[in-house]
């Protein structure tokens, strides 16, 4: 892709509200825009570093057994009243002009997927299932802040669960643990990212959260290094303590929530009735869980973590583009061609930088956009046939002759 | 894929509310589900189609220089008090708790498109522009019926071009035109597409639709065989004569519209302010052009017309899988599944019928579902080493012998 081509162009001043880092560098770099307080626009460069995400998480869910759906935003009212969650304040409802029906924009899914999943649901046999979606959701948040972190409209991987037994339910939600891990490291986050007991609501005692550690995460919570564990601040009374090891040697640290799973038991299929025959012929009730993974909140925190003074970072795994290729003058034109040309023969994923502009804006670009290799074409790096590459998290360049470039872009990827 | 894995089962019942032939075999064939009038779930298998839909339309967007980005639904009311549009009785509107912050739920995107394009359009060179989205849209149809063809979400790619001249304008709007139909040719419902002269709105004299005929279409429209394009009733007054050629011999019949563009010049450009610098240092204003296409409204579309009294006969372009394999009775699992793997290792895409039900019932349900070829093995073609072969749209199965079965395949994609 030409750089001249692109819709985006990277911003000389910040808005005044991005104080966030992920909030202000996405908008620098021209990956998001903002239309309003909590509410963006995913410009291309944006939108390549979710579809990386979508599909890392579409896998792994496929690899669990997850079936993809897509549920609908308009959730009827009468769905929410059946669970006792209308009057929820989250909640954004909107009323048709027709009539007098009233939908509540769904933040989560519960309403739908279950009266779903018992129409298909009779027997034993037709359990376990697991059904999930990447869709957009609303919520609306009292103050919208800190970029993708918080918003009014998001996008997010929920998964749904629905078993015979309790038994089989939990055996599940450790595969989904392992999952999300898997999912974390591929993103590059699974360092920092702890799982976490948080509160369970009215049916559980605990629920699970992902949590990233991040100096301007919005929660706190206190890690158990010997279990690489965390506890969620909200849910410690007295001294924390490790609900593991019981170590009250903890680590206080700001995180930022990248995941959450729930065992919500019968607190959704009991009211839909969601009742299957099981093996003796007695009717039984579905117990449930859920699992969700925030998208484009994903696609901050990884903003957060991936940057440096003069920009983005990004992992291999969700860069817009393996490698950005600066053409720093017009003599380096043809020979640029042939380069770029070479490298998406190979299946290579290159942004070339064509624009008419001054060598130090194209390098001070480059570092903000914070694609992961850096490819230099210039008069200067020809006159000795060779170019420069660079990898964004090094300093040093190397000088490759050129008709050495593809091997040498090979063995950074 | 194993049948047994799906999340759908076909229904031997169908809601009384489905009319519209589209709705009646969706929901009959398990790929969409409805939460509410005009509010669907998109299922496992159709979820597929609406992918593959989604790429074919995406694909010819990039090649005629679109570039894809992803607005959100939520957008503010100050923005459409902008335009003059706020009070248009189609917009679903929303209020959040928190603050007086409302917004209009996006059904069309120039409020959002316009003052985005603005801030990165200073200069002659910055244009044209041509921008498109894939996103899901909201709209408070009054009787939201006829199945997928008229709901109050669905999904929708729509694209916005800006041009510093009319004359630029006009060029791209025929290219446009070309690549819809090339769209609508794969999609497999070019012939029966007309372009249809629409109304122009307040704007232009005329917009186009694409008209797919069809008898249970919600619009008249009036074919003008000589040119190859239609007038909508909507705007005949007398009686009705070919725009081009002044023919008045046009044959009437019913249509649904499958794709709508419209030259919106300065509607939206001028309000928000859409200025640029031309080659001789004059400040002008951008003229703009938007183009949709509905990916769900399309998928009814060619259900209303790719079936039998059976069920569904997807095209192979969009069919969920490329070609259904029953396996009769458990005598035939072994061979079924050597025949599977084979098939996947060629990379062809197979949906196994693997379910404990019988041979009436799947023969029954392939029909129903309709992909494109349906391929038997039973302990009876087993016996003759061989294995069945049918289109669905062919009435005469032919028979193979096992070690042809996929040179056979390959001939019949």
């Amino acid at each position: 892709m030409k750089q001249s081509e692109l819709f985006i162009k990277t911003l000389k001043e910040i808005p005044k509200e991005a104080v966030a880092l992920n909030h202000k560098l996405l908008i620098k770099a021209g990956y998001i825009d903002q239309l309003s307080s909590g509410v963006f626009t995913i410009l291309d460069l944006g939108l390549k570093v979710i579809y990386k995400i979508e599909n890392i998480v579409r896998k792994e869910m496929n690899n669990i057994g997850g079936i993809e759906i897509l549920m609908p935003a308009l959730i009827p009212r009468e769905n929410w009243k059946e669970t006792d969650r209308w009057d929820i304040d989250v909640i954004l409802k909107t009323k048709s002009n027709y009539g007098k029906k009233e939908y509540g924009l769904g933040w989560t899914h519960e309403e739908v997927i279950t009266p779903l999943v018992k129409k298909f649901i009779h027997s034993y046999k037709d359990l376990p299932k697991y059904i999930y979606q990447i869709q957009t959701k609303f919520r609306d948040e009292a103050r919208p802040k800190s970029g993708l972190f918080r918003s009014r409209e998001f996008i997010m991987k929920d998964l749904y669960s629905f078993h015979a037994t309790e038994k089989d339910l939990n055996d599940y939600y450790e595969t989904v643990k392992k999952a999300y891990f898997k999912i974390y490291g591929i993103l590059g986050i699974g360092e920092m990212t702890y799982l976490t007991y948080a509160s369970g609501g009215d049916f559980s005692k605990y629920s699970h959260e992902f949590q990233m550690v991040t100096p301007y995460g919005e929660d706190t919570i206190y890690i158990c290094d010997k279990c690489s564990i965390a506890i969620n601040a909200e849910i410690v009374e007295g001294k924390p303590t490790c609900p593991d090891c019981k170590n009250i040697n903890l680590k206080e640290e700001k995180a930022i929530e990248v995941g959450n799973i729930f065992k919500l038991k019968n607190r959704f299929s009991k009211p839909f009735g969601v009742n299957f025959t099981d093996k003796d012929g007695n009717k039984k009730t579905s117990v449930m869980g859920c699992y969700g993974l925030g998208i484009s909140r994903v696609m901050g925190a990884i903003a957060e973590v991936y940057n440096d003074k003069e920009g983005l970072r990004w992992p291999s795994s969700v860069a817009p583009y393996d490698i950005h290729m600066l053409q720093l003058d017009d003599d380096a034109k043809q020979e640029s061609e042939s380069v770029y040309k070479l490298l998406v023969k190979e299946g290579i994923d290159v942004l070339w930088d064509d624009r008419q502009e001054t060598a130090g804006t194209k390098l001070k670009d480059a570092d903000l956009i914070g694609i992961p290799i850096r490819l230099i074409v210039s008069s200067r790096t020809l006159s000795k046939k060779s170019v420069e590459l660079k990898k964004r998290d090094e300093d040093k360049p190397i000088i490759v002759s050129k008709n050495m470039v593809v091997s040498e872009v090979k063995k950074m990827l």
